[in-house]
């Protein structure tokens, strides 16, 4: 039997697991990131992890058909290009991963990974080309075409948060004005629910909020609007409304048969869904044609383990 | 010797030519498309042409491998789902084409055509994701992903010049709001020339056209820019922030090794190379990562029909 190991390596924690060639999590563990050590002692953690896992489930190590790794940043040709949550810049994860275990490595952005999972376990199944969002912090993106990830050319091509959607609009992280997830993303609708908060005490988020507009969550802004706050309602319809403009983009260039929402955002569930195709109404370019679905992402806990795992299948 | 037919179908011309396995165009021909026929007497058209050169240049019909035909619209699956120019909509033109000649045909829009002339005769070559922008009376466009034209799930994935670019600005002729192909094309320089020409009669512009609006060409605002003239320069400056607006967004969703500039305006050559890199400077999410080159496409008469022809390659 072969196993495929997946790692998630993110900023506070690093997952890892084995999975079978039917796609199921045979085990896995987790320890702390630990972000200010070196790369050396960080590869040399998550190359621990899964020998160790491997021993525990009694699975010889050369049962292990290959390592896939996500990363919360850019890799390519395993080589981590870029990775801001520690510290890395080019550093050759996958030679340095194989000093400990030789097998293939593939690494890829986390957005990626979770794209790869709805691919295979999730609502992007039988795309040709699917596209997942993960509406949270920022925007992640995840393309998959043909059944394969797709990073572009250098890869940088899931950098979806950064679509440019907003002309001179609010200043972004990466450096630029304007970008999607400035506007999409959880965050952005948090920040719009605190100004709410101080600018309206009379709204039901502030007396949801607490009058602390500290409290305020994406998911309060929502529930708000559930009930029928108009206040709240207005705040969604607005945060949607930019989600449709940068799902218009992702039309118009990878026209995919279907658009997956993730991330804390997508827990809204149904009520996003209903809004977020309702704003895609009369988008497309050419009237009556078939444009991409809108789905709610699978997800999961172990998505991320077991996309990076599904890299090296 | 095994050749490929490629045909070019136009809303004024029908262009059709027989390729050899070379990449070499072994003859060509024209005839009017006479829109205004049906669906049915332009196919016969299309493929008597096709016959015609054959015979005319000693070739049997069994050694046309297949048939490529770009359009000024969109297909998917041999069927022409829309092409305004011809009034045709749901044409199963693959189909009605092999009644006269049975060989495969393959049918792209004619952007994407352009895109797989440049991968394999011009400055696409060796692209892991080459994308071509046209720009001319609209913005066409063409993508080449690992040597294959991409369309996306719907065969809608190469309709670059409908990418939103300005929220609310200004309506464009697919019905939507802000259209890169209103801000970018050699139509939209023209406009803001034509402003010009009106509002500033000291204009070095306005001199050029005579003093009348309907002169303006894009070549002649590119030119007067040339020569210093700040009006025109300030127009072009313009111009390309647009362009490089829309360049962005493919730098992010697609991630091109190369962005190839065509179209009437790519005449502008240098000139227009120097502004549009320039423009491009610090638009990258990551500092100092390798971004999409910028190349003015090769093009040339005989794109059409040979970019066609290799659709059927």
């Amino acid at each position: 039997m072969m196993v495929y190991a997946g790692i998630d390596l993110g900023g506070m924690n690093i997952k890892a697991g084995l999975v079978g060639d039917n796609l199921q999590l045979i085990c896995k563990t987790s320890r702390p990131t630990d972000a200010q050590r070196s790369a050396d002692d960080i590869v040399a953690d998550m190359a621990d992890m899964i020998l160790s896992l491997a021993e525990e489930n009694g699975i010889a190590n050369e049962d292990i058909a290959g390592v896939g790794i996500g990363i919360p940043g850019v890799a390519k040709n395993g080589v981590v290009i870029e990775l801001v949550n520690l510290y890395w810049k080019n550093v050759p994860l996958a030679s340095a991963f194989q000093k400990h275990l030789d097998v293939p490595v593939f690494i890829d952005n986390d957005g990626t990974v979770a794209g790869v999972y709805e691919y295979h376990l999730g609502v992007l199944a039988g795309c040709k080309v699917g596209v997942l969002l993960t509406l949270g912090t920022g925007i992640g993106g995840g393309v998959v075409i043909d059944g394969k990830p797709f990073s572009g050319a250098h890869g940088l091509g899931t950098e979806l948060g950064h679509l440019p959607i907003v002309p001179g609009g609010h200043a972004c992280t990466c450096g630029n004005l304007g970008c999607f997830e400035r506007y999409a993303s959880a965050s952005a609708l948090v920040g719009v629910g605190r100004k709410c908060v101080v600018e309206r005490p009379e709204s039901m988020l502030c007396h949801e909020a607490g009058g602390d507009y500290r409290n305020v969550t994406a998911k309060m802004v929502f529930d708000c609007a559930k009930k029928g706050d108009a206040i709240a309602e207005a705040m969604v319809d607005e945060y949607v409304s930019y989600l449709a403009m940068g799902m218009t983009v992702l039309m118009n260039t990878l026209d995919p048969d279907v658009i997956a929402l993730g991330g804390g955002v997508s827990a809204a569930g149904g009520f996003l869904l209903d809004k977020a195709s309702a704003a895609m109404e009369g988008r497309g370019v050419f009237g009556g044609q078939q444009y991409a679905q809108i789905k709610i992402a699978k997800s999961g806990n172990d998505a991320g383990i077991i996309g990076a795992a599904m890299l090296a299948r």
